[in-house]
């Protein structure tokens, strides 16, 4: 299985081609042209070998768990010794962090301990040589939130709970890292959805109800002067995105568009569209199948769906998928990205899913490709059974 | 979604790469070898347009069922004045079918209608430029049986009963066929799974207790000297492989592989192993996802299994999954291919399931891509409701 | 099982109306005393026949849908001629309902046309002899809604979309009438819940953290003197309450009380507790079974729940439910009733679900039991298939 | 509902035994004389208090596992020192049960040890005060094909592995069964199904195709004096009787009656059919619901159906179930009880499944009511998960 995974034919991280602008899907010109360069990603998607030279790291950590701190200061500690460190400002002043007890103790270096904010990151992701998590999956999404394009390679360390995005024990964090920077990484480039949420834009007849508006319409007909919908934010997700019914205890009715096609009105909860990374998440409690992460799929699943037919479905990763409310619906719908930013839907909003040009690169723990198969064995405690216990009446 | 979809680089159906001998997976290194060439085959999978030359014809039917037979009379009449039409030989008798008629009425091309038997078609099937099938989705499942390994477009019509193998509706046969000779067809290019059942060898100290064997050992502990299995027989599948329990109605238990890995210990009713083009079939009962033929993957889907944590997952096509029977087992198990073939494994015999290399060229009924978002939306009947009736009460 | 099973207001055991035998022919002021013991009350739940002396009839329809305004003038129009007639205030001045035209028409009766709202059949239940429904599902629930204790017999008719609970053709309804007035109805009495929302009081040191309180351990242990919660408002419902996240996009965390056992935390987006009249909403899409009416039973199915092992399950309808919210829980958690009345429940707050006094007396189509499977049948679509069209070429 | 309720051997319904109280402390005559009318078994099941007079104890243990053996020899040693003990014949000459040791060890009392057979169980089920199990839950339901008619309380010890059905750790086994000769036992008395085969008879015009047979019309159109039906065995169930394909690759295809109605055709790998007690073993599998031993119902659970929509069904169980063979079938199905007596049914044969009037009286390990919340706890490993490990770093 793994012969042709050939790293020479790799581009390497750092020589990713040059991002075209962060505001996407404006015309759909440039929508079929993001399509043809995600197209051309897929190639590079999967698990390599990367070689590392390591300087700067930052690291991510639980920052209201005390414990977690402890543990985080215990980490620093020891990477202080070699590395140029960051850590979230916040700590700067916690307790529990003791920033004085590690510059004592760290007196030559003392320009070694950085702090990082949201802005630096977002500003500079170049900069970072790795990034350390240290806590759950949760961790994980928060790095993927932090880096929203060039994602550095990620090491998740895991507090003794295992997660399918956090399979190292920190327990032997001196061995694993040093192991990393001297011998390499494997490195998972997992697929990431870039999601823009379309807001419907005012026209000058909308009071009149001469011509009511049609959502299906103003997104599959294509008419280049007719400006319907202008993009708002921007989100890249790692596990998946949520379309629910908010705070109402009503149904969710929302249209969903693959590619120039309306597929189905989905009466439901909601729905779930997941990467295969993220289908061991929100979208397995749904009811959707485990995906290995090399499949280059886009999972589509209802929250319980109001038609026992609307099953979970899964599209190729080159389609553009969009969700929207009909300019006549009763109600509006939520949208969560990597279960935040919860955003509201409002009357003729939709939101547009596709593969994003930057994934998100996760050191492995092992040889090429049984990473997944461990963690599926290991997190879902398969055949795990009590056994009747030996006869040992002497 | 389409623009990446160039026909130029694609090599043409009849240049595909020359098969490698029929039998496989011997030893370990050819299997290796096999995984590499199916990773290049990925490339040729997918949608494309072909120009075809049309001559020779074969028509697959349903012989048991008069009225489709009835129906098969009028299509060959039809065809006969263009083409020469090859039906299955046992339809020379049949009255319903009336080969008197039709020569009656072909008189100058008597020689045109020919009839086909299984050997013609295994022995020559790059004679037929096109397959006709009549009938429910059985009958192109037959056509994949008939063609084990070099398969020719298949252009497959239902009676009435849409199913997501038959698009075409027959009332428009005329007009279809026409269609694919002028403008070309578009085919669909859908990935099967050879399937090929290993059996266990005798050893000369089988008999004693010793040195009891092991499957796993056996089949991931690579020793080339060390012939423990022997390949028996070899299908090539479209929809999907079974393996159950077989006659007897306690649990089926087997062990399932995934390249050098152990998977888990299937404690079911058995386990469905189906390509993309079966997810909308048996797979779908088990609980597994509808996947689009263009998803690279293999779905793993138990029957009934005894563990909740069990749950559909999907692997890359690129991988070699083993189903096997331990050798202390108390019973064997049995497969299925494509819901015929029905095969028993008893302890020791496993059975290999890998992408094959020779795909299954389905014409399709419409524009690149949305075919198989119309048979979801019209065999499950998505979203259709009763409607409230309008205020008719004048 | 808590204190709240023996308030006073209910009628003790021994002092159980008296059974009028295996046929069960009740008069109006029977069913109208029907509150029970809930023990006892599953005696009487079941199909029953009863004659029915019909003066003063509810109209229920959608308000505020113009076609079902006008279907509504019709059968009030009808009714007038024999009955006294009361639908919504609200219509009184809708042109679609026309008041001016029926009491042209119905001159002599002009005091037969009266008006009703929540007040009135919230004090007066007793004073109507039938309620009739016209619309979907959701106009039983709001019957329901309206009648939280004593529930007059409620006939539905549905608009051309039959429904779960709406089996009457609107076609037929002048026959439908006057069979039921002359002949007796049939009528199935569904459980209804009682769901009480119980808010934690605050005690004198709640904010010192010397003695932290504990959910469980207030709602299973029972201590007399320590009043911890005070019941607040009290639903009736008929398909199922629902607690779930609300608004927020984070996993529901609530606690489960079967009597008192703590049962499980529910780590999900929420749970449905249904009635088996429910299984056929909500619950079936939370993936809960069809159960019969007849089932003394309580479904508990969670909505995507975290745990694969979290299955949905079926407790006797004796048993006391209690979902509650922890003390030291992140977030609150929200209920809907019915599908309204959505509540907050917040730290420490919890609502119990029991079986309910007042059951729901539904008019059914048919002979007695067989009218639930009619409606498996036609509202599940079961086996239909698209035939094979027959062979009609001549 | 059908002839086969109004046999001759049943109890009229007025000729009940006398309730002895809410508290119902049965005696043993009470307990074996448990076979009522259906319609009135259900006052009867549920869980209550017997005092127990024990002299008698039959033992059934898994004769073919060695270790399992050894424990019997250590239990029945300690039983034959106050109770006469009976176990399988064919441990007579087992090594590991060791008789001679025994005998030798209890010289006094020889005459205690003794020996049961199949006929024995049958003709004599009133003889055995206890019936003791060791094993898993298959030890239990071996019990209950034993004792196919009146069954004595059953006490099922686990060997290390907990069942839903085998509560109680051997470990304690002096102390637990001490307890309950000297205080009473809590037995649940769990409902059985009472299953017969009904085989087509022969008519004297059968080969004729004049007047094709119906099994719908010769099932429910009642002429009593057409004998299309003779009945075959009989089975009493504890958890389930499955119907399905048999050793074909093919779909089954069954007619599904209830009472008098045709409620569907099952197209689908087979049915499941599970009483309560059998909701946590195969019926779960298949996707029913978790089912309190209370209620008073029949799981109808298809294994993959062909239609999303047949979904898990709950139907009372005072109803009368059939499962048959349509005349025109392309093949024949098969039955098992309990996982055993696998039975074939071929065209025109049925199966009817109905509540027995033969409960199964499990003893209980705790008090009233939350023995199967426990099981369900502790056998499902709700809301298992590892937790973070707490900071320990000194």
């Amino acid at each position: 299985m793994s012969g042709d995974k050939t790293t020479s034919n790799r581009m390497p991280v750092n020589e990713l081609p040059p991002s075209t602008g962060y505001s996407r899907l404006l015309t759909k010109r440039q929508l079929a042209e993001m399509a043809f360069s995600v197209r051309d990603l897929s190639k590079y998607l999967g698990t390599l070998k990367i070689k590392m030279r390591v300087r700067k790291i930052l690291v991510i950590t639980k920052i209201w768990d005390k414990a977690t701190i402890l543990y985080t200061n215990e980490l620093v500690d020891w990477l202080l010794s070699d590395y140029t460190v960051y850590v979230q400002d916040i700590l700067k002043e916690d307790e529990s962090f003791n920033e004085e007890q590690l510059l004592v103790k760290h007196k030559s270096g003392r320009d070694k301990l950085k702090y990082w904010n949201f802005d630096l990151c977002e500003e500079h992701p170049q900069m970072f040589d790795l990034v350390i998590t240290l806590g759950g999956d949760g961790t994980v999404l928060y790095a993927s939130r932090l880096f929203q394009r060039i994602v550095p390679p990620v090491l998740s360390f895991n507090l003794g709970s295992l997660g399918f995005l956090t399979k190292f024990d920190f327990t032997n964090h001196e061995k694993i890292v040093r192991s990393l920077v001297d011998e390499g990484a494997i490195v998972s480039l997992r697929m990431r959805f870039e999601c823009t949420i379309m807001k419907s834009t005012e026209r000058i007849d909308d009071k009149s109800n001469s011509n009511p508006r049609h959502l299906g319409s103003e997104i599959l007909d294509i008419v280049e002067s007719d400006v319907t919908h202008e993009p708002d934010k921007t989100f890249s997700i790692l596990n998946e995105v949520v379309v629910d019914r908010g705070p109402k205890g009503t149904m969710c009715m929302a249209e969903l568009y693959v590619d120039d096609e309306h597929l189905t009105t989905v009466e439901a909860d909601g729905v779930v569209i997941a990467t295969p990374t993220g289908s061991t998440a929100y979208s397995l409690s749904a009811g959707g199948s485990l995906v290995h992460p090399d499949i280059q799929g886009m999972l589509v699943s209802p929250i319980c769906a109001h038609s026992l037919s609307f099953r979970p479905l899964i599209v190729p990763d080159n389609a553009v998928l969009r969700v929207g409310v009909p300019y006549g619906a009763r109600s509006s719908v939520w949208c969560s990205f990597d279960g935040k930013d919860r955003t509201e839907l409002n009357q003729g909003d939709y939101v547009t899913i596709s593969a994003s040009r930057f994934p998100f690169p996760m050191v492995q723990s092992k040889r090429l490709g049984s990473d997944w198969f461990d963690s599926l064995r290991m997190t879902l405690n398969w055949n795990q059974r009590q056994q009747q216990k030996a006869y040992t009446n002497a």
